[in-house]
């Protein structure tokens, strides 16, 4: 195995702080993080003791009510934002149906949303349904050509940081500065990197984001997503999902809306309080952890897997970028079984994803994932490359989610 | 007391399946239902096994992807609906977006939503988004002023079928088939009805409805809301929050938004499944209950209420409607000084709420309050009337959320 550069450790970073189950190689946290092993004392508090206990005046008590701005102030930490332009709230899905709706608001005269094939298909959906909605234009052009794409019709450029197949990184401060050129808005959808790698919002001048709390945050199931308005642009920016936890005065019961000041306007519904104290503890496991260190340390599980991977599997192909710097936290090989194949690899105990057609993903998790860890993976999975032992028609059934 | 009619128990009909604090008098389910008893156990099950142990395996193993489908039938057999006609998602604001717009685009040329003055204000603000963002009109007029307002260009009359302050009950048979003469759709917002009262929205005709999960139906703080779509409309209706949740085929990740058939086209992101798991607690309390036992049940401890608080506090004004068939599962007394009113009620253990700026709520929760307890409760409510115990300064203070 050929020397890894960086400063990342052999050990996980914080493994301490997770619960994973005995014989696995969990390298999945880029589609469900693990259990933080806070979870599930904080969840069983506010369950038990906040709702079962204190009941409505928990609203207050124990700030239910601030829990979208506490949670948001937390991410910001990790992705390069102020502490007041971020929110957690609903999914990422409709976080990005209004963030590209404001963007459409606040540029009149400009139709289009300009996207990448290949982006994370629910962006590409919502950006469909705003545009039927509203009139507007999706277009989607590839990779190389974003930069020409970004024509004066434009009033949003709307891509995902880190692809969820490649892994391939865009350079965020690069691209923003093209719309901005272009007289347009960047919005970034940050699911695959926020919290694996080091992402400096402030520091593109990036304009908008979104992103998901399931998977590197560590935020369970299902988790509140968040979105990222750059400050000085919040005040101009419209909410179209412009629902009571917006308001200015939400306990006012005013009949006419009146958006909050600042980022607290793009909240919508009620706060889902129980999934919000998952996220919280999800979010602690980044506690006092430097994202430069998170970053070092995904490269080095990267790497290291990549090598071991290409010297003993020669007829797996990687499908991501080689530099890392160029990579989010995931690597993908390509190979025609590789459904059966992760079948194997689960039934072995090691546990990644597919993406169909043929891509095995393997996500590297800096906080619990270490260099062993991936190595005894790698192992694993030239084994069953050698043995085919994944050539066998139960590997090859189809599950609902995959 | 005058004699109550009707075939109520004395008794809560399942107080066993809740966990309430020892002293206190919970009227305020209305606004957060009350934990089940099996609530803690069920969350940290999904927290502990499924999550910490099966991981992302858990999406097949334990159908999370499934939740929103089964929970949704669970609520449809509250609300008079098939099986297949409600999904558990979102916020009830969402939900009430995503309906409205599908609404408008079934009748094209109709540019009108018209509802009620005084509907719940996240009701009013959204529909103010949506026509923002569509150029549709939102009309809201008098309640006795909507049958002659449903003009050729309403698209959807869209109502909240209890009132959040007075509980004035709509006749949503009468209003659908109002808004149905006039070529309309007819939406209703059962966040104060689901749970609390019969509600029939098949044999009213009901095309769509919406509600909320963290009230009567005791899903937690936050819970996931609902929504209905009758069976027949819902092919040849658009889910414009158009999310790989919704799609036909999610895990094909497909360019393109194709919707799935029947009401999993109206998903939008990745289910919430911790706080799915506590909705299926709550729902879980109505088990093997007749929703006429309920209502019977709600109109009794209402009944009780006014019967004491109208013959004992001569300076607090019933303003919910006097029929209990007019009326949902709570009751408002109006009053200057209702804050500091409610303020020393819940010093005293008896926990209703106020809505501004003269309004004492208090809601009875057909599962686990008591006739004993609403008496008891009024008892309390004369005593600090009588003694004007709620006239201090303390009482007064606003905490942040009412």
């Amino acid at each position: 195995m050929r020397e890894i550069t960086g400063q990342g450790s052999h050990q996980a970073l914080r493994r301490d702080r997770f619960t994973l189950p005995d014989g696995i190689i969990y390298l999945d946290g880029n589609s469900l993080g693990a259990l933080p092993a806070a979870a599930p004392d904080r969840v069983a508090r506010t369950v038990a003791a906040e709702w079962g206990v204190d009941l409505i005046t928990s609203w207050n008590r124990h700030d239910w009510i601030g829990l979208p701005q506490r949670i948001g102030a937390r991410i910001a930490a990790l992705v390069g934002a102020r502490d007041d332009e971020v929110v957690a709230c609903d999914s990422t899905s409709i976080n990005l149906f209004k963030l590209l709706a404001a963007a459409l608001a606040a540029r009149p005269g400009r139709r289009t949303i300009l996207t990448e094939e290949g982006n994370f298909p629910t962006d590409l959906y919502m950006a469909e349904g705003l545009a039927a909605l509203t009139g507007a234009t999706l277009r989607a052009v590839p990779a190389g050509a974003i930069e020409e794409a970004l024509g004066d019709d434009v009033a949003v450029l709307a891509l995902t940081h880190v692809d969820y197949r490649s892994a391939r990184r865009h350079d965020m401060a690069a691209l923003t500065a093209a719309a901005h050129r272009a007289g347009a808005l960047a919005l970034w959808d940050l699911s695959h990197s926020a919290g694996a790698i080091a992402v400096d919002l402030n520091g593109a001048k990036a304009d908008l984001a979104v992103g998901c709390g399931y998977k590197y945050l560590n935020g369970g199931p299902g988790a509140p997503a968040f979105l990222y308005v750059r400050r000085d642009l919040q005040d101009g920016l419209a909410n179209p999902l412009s629902g009571w936890m917006g308001h200015a005065a939400p306990f006012a019961f005013a009949p006419t809306y009146a958006p909050a000041q600042g980022i607290s306007r793009f909240l919508t519904g009620t706060p889902p309080v129980i999934a919000m104290a998952a996220l919280e503890a999800g979010l602690a496991t980044f506690d006092g952890i430097d994202m430069r260190a998170i970053e070092a340390q995904s490269a080095l599980l990267s790497e290291t897997f990549i090598t071991a991977v290409e010297e003993r599997c020669p007829a797996l192909a990687l499908a991501s970028p080689r530099d890392p710097a160029a990579r989010g936290s995931h690597v993908v090989f390509a190979h025609a079984d590789a459904y059966p194949i992760m079948q194997a690899l689960i039934a072995r105990g090691v546990i990644g994803d597919v993406r169909e057609p043929d891509l095995l993903r393997f996500g590297f998790a800096p906080l619990y994932n270490s260099v062993d860890e991936v190595a005894a993976a790698a192992a694993v999975l030239a084994d069953i490359m050698d043995s085919r032992a994944y050539d066998t028609p139960a590997y090859r059934r189809r599950a609902a989610v995959i």
